[in-house]
């Protein structure tokens, strides 16, 4: 079950570098999903975040003209369907990209957009300086709703040990790593 | 034996979200070294970084004036280390910082600073976009010299898997995870 994660907590649901489903939605409504592996944190309370686009991309393009997009964080149960949806633009597809890859959508909370349906955390986001993100495509941006598995929080970490799924590390062009063993970095 | 990693291929010494070492030198040429868990990719070729500084601390500060940082990626041996370098600022003690820490200094080739000894790999980096550094903290760099243990680097991934040694991942506020089985996305 999905529980709330409150503003100064969400951080941890993007620790540690997980590649990502990022989410959007065009003004004609057209939902698309995408993979991401470069994400990192700028600030936790309220959690604020970073996500590179490529320029190019149709995500991009959506995420200018709304400001919003979703993140949700997979375990092993959607591998398949992050490289589905890392692997071919919108825009050479005429199907919804959610049916494309085999991925159900949730409705988001606070955004114009769909989440992932099955992701273990979904963090809503709100673009916090359009010109860097015009510019660079750097998405500084807010985290303005997150919501994670109840198995997987304990409140402060997103724990993977002895749990069916682990998140995906991206480990070089092709490879990824699973989330290994959450611990204290000094033992108490 | 560190060899040599082109800078093509060093954006895969930081995927996965590594927390790090982060170095740097004071125009009065005082060392520093920092722990950073905040970093992400850019580009892929060549290779450029993004890494998010508080614009309080005393790296930052020698950053903006030198426009040069090195990062250096630790596994379990270092892990006090980077304890250490985490949780006290330089200007708080009076002796250098990599001794307060118990760091060993490994001289950079192409930026003025020390590398962090005994690292896995070690990246220099220098910044480009310095409005936006000043601005916000966020360091767009560009690698200008890579370096990887060759025992750890299969040419294209850090690999981990058997070795004695594992990069850590930051998991919440006080916990971590170390890296796990590295393997191809999609099984050929």
């Amino acid at each position: 079950m999905l529980i709330d994660v409150p503003q100064n907590k969400a951080y941890a649901l993007l620790t540690g570098g997980p590649t990502v489903f990022i989410t959007s939605r065009s003004p004609e409504g057209r939902d698309n999903v995408m993979a991401n592996a470069w994400n990192t944190l700028f600030n936790m309370d309220p959690t604020q975040v970073i996500v590179v686009f490529d320029l190019g991309h149709d995500s991009t393009k959506n995420i200018i003209a709304s400001g919003e997009f979703g993140i949700s964080v997979p375990g092993n149960a959607l591998k398949k369907g992050l490289i589905g949806a890392g692997t071919m633009h919108a825009r050479d597809i005429t199907e919804d990209k959610f049916a494309y890859a085999h991925l159900e959508k949730l409705p988001a909370r606070q955004i114009n957009a769909s989440l992932v349906g099955g992701a273990l955390a979904h963090l809503e986001c709100r673009i916090m300086d359009p010109e860097l993100f015009a510019r660079t495509g750097i998405a500084l941006a807010e985290v303005v709703a997150a919501q994670v598995e109840e198995d997987y929080w304990d409140g402060a970490s997103l724990i993977c040990d002895n749990r069916p799924e682990q998140t995906l590390h991206s480990a070089g062009a092709y490879t990824y790593f699973p989330r290994g063993h959450v611990q204290p970095w000094s033992p108490r």
